[in-house]
This record gives structure tokens, sequence and C-alpha cells, in this order.
């Protein structure tokens, strides 16, 4: 089964759409399995959360799921702290191999570091986002959710609505999305959307949409991205309050364009401005299911990459 | 057992006197009892210590206790950290318990945040501290320390010296010496005094004073609490100088007022105001028993909240 | 074996050439045998990382060492963090004591302030580098690197390069390795020199250089060492230019004066600046086993000095 992804996880493409069930199906079987069958599976191995963005979800996501396999793991958090400079980041890479490393989950500021850094580690690099390029464990995430709310991903009309151009959660969900059959919208302010053919490349395709009515109108799931306040300052949208009026997504609005819509968003939310509050928690809401599949998608690449899978 | 205790830890008065005691047991049991009777008791549980306020020992002794019960710990350190702005305690407490986390160890600025939280949460919340609010396990450990010196906490006599006002650990440990039948004494300037009935909604009684001969002559135990500088700024105190001549714990004072009497202190110190930095180390000091108690008060809440007490 | 170390690590020449080769010898011992049997061996030992300063790799390198035993390790970071004001380094080490510490890894801006603790603390100190002082297990991992490289480290030539005075790497290293036979050579500016006769106190030599061609011709090893970048505005070098041309380590410098040397750095590195980034990776090139030699060596002195060696 090792052979259904590359020694690395870096974008969600390189999976293929049968390594991208693969990975589903484990997940749902630790999310069904007494722990007692998986504990130990890990035992021995060493997992390096490097991550030179702050981050507490998702490097606790990977933490808790690598402990649940038997790993340790060391957290190495760059950012707001002691890497000394002059270090580069090739040779902090070589410094955890060398320390036993068995994989490094890796956020960074720049997209593209993992591919640089696949190149000089004989371990596994998983890419816990990298710039605005990729997440390709979110896309997994968002998709088995997706799956178990349809009972399948073909065909499921998925609108994701945000800051589309900076987003990697957009990219790597919607490419995970398109390449398991579902209708990929993507909706955005017009100077926060993509170029149409950006995901033809990918023999994908994806429908763009600068209105919200347009983008959700008989979606069956609205996700909702987290928006910079900086895009306000930096000129993308007129304002926060603009960006509310336009692209808010509250019940009034899923009960007007797509009544019996699901929520989802990829967390941490403002509440109150790219989602209302009260539908976070409203029973359509998938965000929890959203996470605790996080915890399971991430056990399911760990255990895949690190040799653990024994079935 | 689990009934002793309802589902949370808030405040040390919601055990009553029967659950303290079972607690101070489950203590004692634990530090008397070998690590291999209890070292996989909590096997495969998660426990998140969530600190909005910064705090080594509370979060080490917690850390060490839930470690020493076999569980997973999780370090959430908000306060000078990453937490994205606009993310509300709820929904940062909503992702915490879709992570799979049993318990929540919660320290919080805000009085009541813990109360709150319980309210959204299904696992187990404990206050590890919450404003000027409460303190349970410290007032545990407190607890457990005089019971140990003397046998019995029905009569003893402890004078608590200093910010009574805005310490959250006089008032947790004042609410379960009294419970446990002790004579509690508050003693501090009186700009930093309480209200005289402050505990007469719980049925209970101290007494309070702001002369430091009249508060402490007799007592069997001083429990010194840690003096904020700030509030010389404030205007609380005149002046740090002032506070240590007429506040102060010295070995010359205990030796006048109540000679023979044993020392207590929350940690960390100020050595050399509200107590000297000789008295912290005398042999009738009892402040290293108290972190020590801390881990083993610690264990047994964990023990009894998460399910592990097969006794 | 317990009486070859005695009950801290504060120095290397406190083990003497025996206890050094006893060290090496375990670590290469934990090298090559599987991990089952010793996964278990520090079970239910508490190890506390408490560092003053800012660290990354030596702080990951005894976290790993410690689990890779069973050891539970808690990290007390102080640097940057929320040390509270007024509580003294002792006062840390008698609450990390009474938390049930078996063993405290130090690290401190002041030199001797390991030797301090050790007189207040009832376990295991062990000196993770003191100010300019000591780093005795960076000393222990190089030693090793040099006696696997050679078979031997007597008469093994070894040039230590940098900023000698300011270095508690060069003066750990080069007690170790003259103790043990090998003939060090320290090379520096003059302004970063240090006196000739400073090792005579431990009845040992090195010779003093201030020229990198005499320091390194026909040197067996050339172990550079970081430059802080504030030498220069502190007017110890005249610029950082100027000690790249006149000690910076390179292949061509290499090859010039010491052709087959083996290169050697206790990162991190400045890359370009005290040795070239092509050289770091050269074939000859020790630095990623150093690293590695640093895991072995520190579970080797945690083991030897925790009790946990049953040979």
């Amino acid at each position: 089964m090792t052979a259904t992804i590359s020694n690395h996880l870096l974008d969600v493409d390189m999976l293929g759409r049968a390594g991208i069930e693969r990975v589903l199906k484990k997940a749902e079987w630790f999310g069904s399995t007494n722990s007692t069958s998986y504990s130990h599976q890990l035992a021995g191995k060493l997992v390096v959360n490097l991550f030179y963005e702050p981050s507490t979800r998702t490097r606790m996501s990977f933490e808790i799921a690598a402990r649940k396999l038997g790993a340790e793991v060391i957290n190495f958090a760059v950012a707001g702290s002691s890497v000394e400079k002059g270090e580069s980041l090739i040779d902090t890479v070589r410094t955890i191999e060398a320390l036993g490393a068995n994989a490094i989950v890796l956020r960074h500021q720049a997209a593209g570091a993992p591919y640089l850094l696949a190149k000089h580690y004989s371990g596994v690099i998983i890419n816990a986002g990298d710039g605005r390029h990729a997440h390709p464990t979110q896309a997994l995430l968002d998709l088995l959710t997706v799956y178990q709310a349809f009972g399948r991903t073909e065909d499921v009309t998925v609108a994701i609505v945000g800051d589309i151009q900076n987003s990697r959660v957009a990219r790597s969900s919607a490419i995970a999305l398109a390449m398991c059959g579902a209708n990929v919208r993507l909706v955005s302010p017009p100077a926060l959307s993509i170029h149409p053919d950006w995901l033809h490349g990918l023999g994908l395709s994806a429908s763009i949409h600068t209105s919200l009515e347009e983008g959700i109108t008989g979606a069956d799931v609205v996700m909702a991205l987290r928006i910079q306040r900086e895009r306000q300052d930096q000129g993308y949208i007129p304002s926060i309050r603009n960006y509310i009026t336009n692209y808010g997504i509250t019940p009034e609005v899923i009960a007007k364009y797509c009544p019996g819509a699901l929520i989802m968003h990829p967390g941490p939310a403002n509440e109150g401005v790219e989602i209302s509050a009260d539908l976070m928690v409203a029973p359509n809401s998938l965000i929890q299911k959203q996470v605790a599949n996080g915890v399971l998608v991430r056990m399911a690449v760990l255990s895949m990459l690190l040799g653990g899978d024994s079935e």
C-alpha cells in the first residue's frame, strides 16, 4: 500500500483519485476501530512538527494523530522563536534528519518549500501548508467530510467562498474535490478571484463566480474561507463591512439561495465576518466534523507514509 | 466514585466536604502507591492544557499528573502566542472537543470562564485559575498539606496573609479550609481586604484582619500570598517597603507571634517581599511539600473525573 | 557503573579520561542496539529541560534522547516566556525538584549556574551550556565523532577555528580532546584568542594560533565555530568580510593547507561566513554525524546518571 503515496505528501494531486480514496478509506477505518488496533503502529518513529508560521489547530491535529499511532512528536516552532539567524531551511532539515526524525510536518510561508526540502531529506515530508500554494491534509479532511455527508463526492456541488486568490485551502480542496467528481464553484470578490483556467493543467475544472448569489445557488455545500482583515488595507476589498454584506455566509443567505446546504469552514473563523456565529453551530454545520476528520486523515497519511500500514 | 465530583471541577465548594476528603484520600493513595498500579489508568485519554495566562508551575504540574496516569497531554498556550484574532474562546473549545480532548485544563483571566465553557463542552473542564475567582486544585493541595502536617484539618488555625481581595488562591483555599473545619483568618492591608460576610453564602466563616499581629498570633499555619508589585502603583498599598514592614513574613515575626507555626506559599514567591528567603527553606516551611502535593491532587482529580478510578 | 560519573555532569573534565571513554562506549552501544533493549530503561523518570537561553537543536536532542529511553520530558523554556519576575533560579529548581523531576538539563547565560544549582538539587544536573564556560555533551559528541572517524583520539590533530575566547564549545571540546590524547590547536583572530596557559591547570595543553594557515596546516580535523555577527560591532574583528577572508573555512583552504581533513561544526552555522555552504555537505563533512552522535551521547549520559544502566 505504500506505493499509493510516494515518499512525501506535497499536494493532493500527487495522490491521484485512487490514492485519495485510499486515504479516505484508511481514515474511516481509524475512525471506526478500537485504538488498541493501532496504538503502537508507529512506535519508535519520530515525527517533527516544523512550523515556520503560527498554527495551533493544524499542529495539534498532527501531534494528536501521530501520538495516537504511538509515534513520538517534537514541536520545532520557528515562528516567533529562537531559530538562529543565518541558518538556512535546508540546514535545519539536515539537522532534523540527523536527529533521527522519520517524518517532518512542514508549514512554511514560502510556496514550494516542501518540494525543495523533499530533495534534501531522506524521510517523509508532509506539507502542512506552504504559502498560498497547498494544504493537502486540509483538502483530504474536507473531502472526507463531504463524502461522509453525502455517501459520495461525485456530482456534489461545493461552493468555496472567500479569498480564493490567496488561499492554499481553496486551491488544495478545489483540486481534491474536482478530482473526485464534485462540482466546484469558486466564489470571491473580483480582486480576490483567480484565472478560470488554473485547474486545466490538471485536467480539472471549476467555475469562477464573483456573485455570491450565482455562486451558491443550488449548492449542496458552502465552504466559507477565513478573510484576512489586511485585505481591506491592501485594497483588495472596499471594506470588511462591504465584504460581510456581499459575501458573508448567514442563515438568511443559505435559506434564500441554497436551502438545506451544509456549511463548512477550515477554521479559525472570524465569526460575524465571513460566517455568522450562529451558522457555525447550526445543525447543518459540518465544522466540528471537519476538525475531527482532520485527526483521522492525518493518522491515515502518517500511517501510510511511515509504513505503519499493515493491511 | 464518579458521583462524588460532577463532570467538571470549577471551584472547590462544588465538591462538598465529603468530595474534598475523597480527593485527598485518593491523592494520598497516589503518593503511597507504586506507579505500576496506575501508570496506564488514563491510557488513550487526551488532556489539553488551555492557558490564556502565563503559567509554568501549574501547567507543568497538570502535565506531569496527567502523564503519570498514562494520558496524552497537549499544551495550547494562548498567552503570547498565535491564537488568531477573531476566534472566540467558545470556538477554540469546540475545536479542542472535536480534536478528541477528554479534558480541558483551563486558565483564563476572566472570572467565570470555566463555567461558560462547561456549557459548551461535553468533556471535563478543570479550572486551573480564572481571574480573581477560583483556583480549586490549589485549594486542594493546600488542604492536603495542612492535613498531612496535623493529621487533621478540624480546628487548625490558618492565617492567609496578603492581597486577599484579588487572590483566587485566597478565595478557594479559604473555602476549602473552612469547609473542612479549619479556623481561617484572612489578613491584609485595609485596601486589599474583603467583606466579612463573603463566605456566609456558603454557610462558612473566616475572620478578617488588617493587623498582622492580630491575624497571625497563635496561628498553626501562616500562608503568605504573592503580592503584585503593581499594587503599589495602583495605590492599594503605600509602597512595597511599607508592605514588607507591616505584612512581610519573616522568622522574627513568626517567632514573636506564632512560634512553631508552619509556613506555606502558593508560589512563585517574591523572596524578600511577602516572605523572607530564609523562611522559604526553613525546617517549618511546607512550600516544597505543597508543590509535590499539587501533582498528587491533580492526579486524583484527573483520575476521578476521567473515570480512571477503579477502586 | 554509576561511579564513573558523579551525580551531575557539569563539565567534561569531571569525568576523567576513563569516564569519557565509558560514555563513548555506552553511546556506541545505543547506536548499534535495537531500541527494544532500552526503550523502557528510564520509564517513570522525569527529565526537565530548563532553558534560560534559546535553543532548538540541543533541547530537541536531549528531548529525543530522554524519550528514546522511556523517560517523560517537560520543557520549561524561560527565555522569552513567562517566568515570574522575582522568582530566583534556585527557587525555580526547588519547585522542579518538588514536582518530581529526576534530572534537570540546564542551559543558562551565567557561567557556573549549574554548579550553583547542583548544591540545591537532590537530582541530576546536566549542563547544556552555561555562559561562556562549558558545554560538556557537545564535547562528548565531538569526541565520539572524532573517535569514530579515526578509530582513536590519540594523536589526532584537531584545529578549532573561530571565536575561541567566547565559546563554551571550544573550551569543553578542547578539554575533552586534549584529555583523550588529541593534539588541539585553537585558531582565532588575535582579539578572540585566549591565554596559552588556560589548560595548564588541568594538566593539559593546546597550541594557540592567530594564523589560519599555521593553525590548520596538516590538521586531521578542522572544526569551525559559529561567529557571532555582533563581534564586528563590538570591535573584536574588523568586519565579517575580513573574518571570512582570513578565517573562513572553504574547500580551497582545506585543499591548500590540510587536504583530506575532516570538517566539523557544532551548528547552527552561518553558511558562507565561518564555513562555506558546500563544505557543510561535502563528503569529508562530519556535521550531520555530530548531530546524530549528540543524541547517542545524551542517551548515554542520561542512562548512566539516572541509573538506567544495567550492564
